[in-house]
């Protein structure tokens, strides 16, 4: 079944307002088994008419939302009326409930809202107990030409969410006939990028029948979202996993944050953080997470080397020695990060996040990632992400919450293997 | 000049990626005086061909975002050609960029991203030094039929806003012949709601002949833009300032955090921060801004009740008799901080993020925000954010910075009025 949204709204455009319709309503079809094939906004007033007609021709389902209010740029029932070839009619019971929604809260009806009451000939009354605009239903007979049903729906939230529910569901259901079902798997990976991912994996997935492969990525982590038949998706999964599945880091679109938080918790490991490049970050994201208190105790932002002598005691001859983006104060940083909180795991980074304060031998992007663990040597790896700032420490931010996650799962399986007979 | 938007991604209409392109596209092309007649979302993999098609045939300019990746869902590129009728090389330049991008980060290339380099004859490249997809610029003259400008850009927003600055603002520019200029003015503020400034002067704007006045408001912060006469903008701008000037942090779109590292260094002070609820995004968004080390020494994120107290001095019994969150904690913290740091300035925050650990006198959404200065007796404002986590925590940290600007200025003032004979 072949589903178009169509939005309408002037702020939608120019920006002043972001658009959650399509999202929302995404999510909402794709719980019936339904997906949408394309999502247009047009401004309020004259462009509905046009952008209607035209999803009407290619689509079996249309959602239009937006431009039925009381105003002179709200058009949506005319245009819809216009594109079926019918009349608008006054609708008694609509205007009946549209006046008590008013005495319900001492207000006057202004004569604009009236309007609001009007129905093409033959359509259905939406209620909107939210108010004052009701819904429309076209079933596809209406729409003679292009046997499309539409659905005109108010714009606002409060008044969508509720209606889509006791009102739009059920009819979908019944035009989709339920006969058409797929399933979705989506697993986002760290660690890998999503060219090397897509190399190694995707002539294997496209031969798996019925599969459709989807990869999309962002800075750190890629998610690859499979859809098909549960068959499919097992073998696929089971393919990816066959490479990555040490990168897997969630199959419930968690967060890297979200999972470290919810893994330390779990094992009952608290965390401190010591960040000289990333400045805050770290611990930003972690505390971005709630329930965090029961896991993140300490956490230090040592810009200059006197903080990170003072707070972290790394010895100054180190810092001379290595200079202050370097393994051996990495290593320091995340030693001095765990005594200091008495945590049971630290991470550090230090790094040149730029514009300026590369060399050669260290250029702009360099960082070292340090973690120490109680009664383990710290371990440090060394990484390039040359970006904007932001870039570079959404990069390191991501490579150490990864190592915390490594490091926790290390930790849980060598706690398995020792309490093994 | 009749501009089109068209996003491509199933992660937008599955409802796994909520688009914000529509929203920061449709803002920058308002600042150049243009507007967005339609906005067009569709999957990715074969849609984009005749959704293109059609967009072409209506529009002056289209701007298309996403499927420039390496994958084989990845044809925004094939599209193009194909709509415009020409054909696909490989340019020889775009190869050579990509070969460095990857090699820059010690990585090999993927035979797959080769085809990022496939340029339609005749079309522009335009250089991608965050990513790997160059942008493609098709002029008006290529697509014959329709006579339309057809810009491909990357769907990564850390690769399209500079992208965006350094390549197609300028041809938008030319394309629309700077025929339609009005002025515009764009003042930011903070400590002021969007209906508080509204209310306040929108009916004496409204009065000023000639001049179109818009708001956008985030969080913390709300944009107040005047476009119109040079003399329009003139008053309407002191009207403004007459009840905010206060309030109003930038004329030129700047941060508040680069505007307070900005301050800062031009002050030649030193700033620490002490931070509970908000978790390190305090100097996380310091850290953001360039030069930012110049600025910010030392920070701490101290969660746990012992981290108040081993690094930043505050009483055990001060915390047993008042608790975490209060004014007495909040002065403590910004007072340990100057003290432990040296710096010329500490900012502290302690409050109850949520979800849990509200009550009736403090509930979820209370914040304390401590300053303190060389010198000085630490002051203490208490505020109320009830909203999730993340909303929580940059309402705070923007009323942090906001403190900081506040006492900076302050700083300044009082270092004139000494200095002055």
């Amino acid at each position: 079944m072949n589903i178009e949204i169509l939005n309408t709204g002037s702020e939608l455009l120019l920006g002043t307002r972001l658009n959650t319709h399509g999202q929302w309503m995404g999510q909402e079809l794709f719980k019936l088994g339904l997906r949408v094939s394309r999502l247009v906004t047009v401004p309020d007033g004259e462009a509905i008419h046009g952008a209607l007609d035209e999803a009407v021709r290619r689509a079996d389902v249309v959602l239009v939302t937006g431009g039925l209010g009381p105003t002179s740029d709200d058009i949506t029932r005319e245009a819809a009326a216009g594109v079926a070839g019918i009349e608008l009619i006054e609708d008694e019971a609509a205007l009946r409930s549209l006046e008590a929604f008013f005495a319900q809260r001492g207000r006057p009806m202004a004569p604009d809202n009236r309007k609001q009451a009007q129905v093409p000939v033959g359509a259905e009354v939406l209620p909107n107990p939210h108010g004052t605009a009701p819904g429309i239903y076209i079933p596809p007979r209406l729409n003679q030409a292009a046997n499309c049903a539409v659905f005109l729906l108010p714009g606002p939230p409060r008044e969508l969410y509720p209606m889509w529910a006791a009102e739009v569901v059920p009819k979908l259901r019944a035009l989709s006939g339920g006969g058409f079902r797929s399933e979705m798997r989506q697993m986002t990976f760290a660690g890998v990028g999503e060219s090397d991912l897509h190399q190694e994996v995707d002539t294997d997935l496209a031969q798996i029948e019925g599969l459709e492969v989807g990869y999309c990525a962002r800075l750190g982590e890629v998610d690859v979202r499979l859809i098909g038949s549960q068959e499919a998706i097992d073998v696929g999964r089971a393919r990816v996993m066959q490479s990555f599945s040490q990168q897997c880091f969630s199959e419930a679109g968690e967060s890297l944050e979200e999972v470290v938080v919810k893994a330390m918790r779990v094992a009952g490991l608290k965390l401190a953080t010591a960040e000289s490049c990333t400045g805050g970050l770290i611990a930003s994201r972690v505390t971005d997470v709630p329930g965090a208190s029961a896991v993140l105790t300490h956490g230090w932002v040592t810009y200059a080397n006197e903080a990170k002598m003072a707070e972290l005691g790394v010895p100054a001859e180190v810092l001379a020695e290595h200079g202050a983006v370097s393994e051996a104060v990495a290593a320091a940083m995340a030693e001095g990060a765990l005594k200091a909180s008495g945590a049971d795991l630290a991470v550090a980074v230090t790094g040149i996040a730029g514009p300026e304060g590369g060399s050669e031998e260290k250029p702009v992007g360099t960082v070292f990632l340090g973690v120490a663990e109680q009664g383990k040597a710290p371990r440090v790896v060394r990484q390039m992400h040359p970006r904007d700032r932001r870039g570079f420490k959404r990069m390191v931010s991501q490579s150490a919450l990864d190592l915390i996650r490594q490091a926790v799962a290390k930790h849980e399986e060598s706690n398995l293997i020792a309490d093994s007979p």
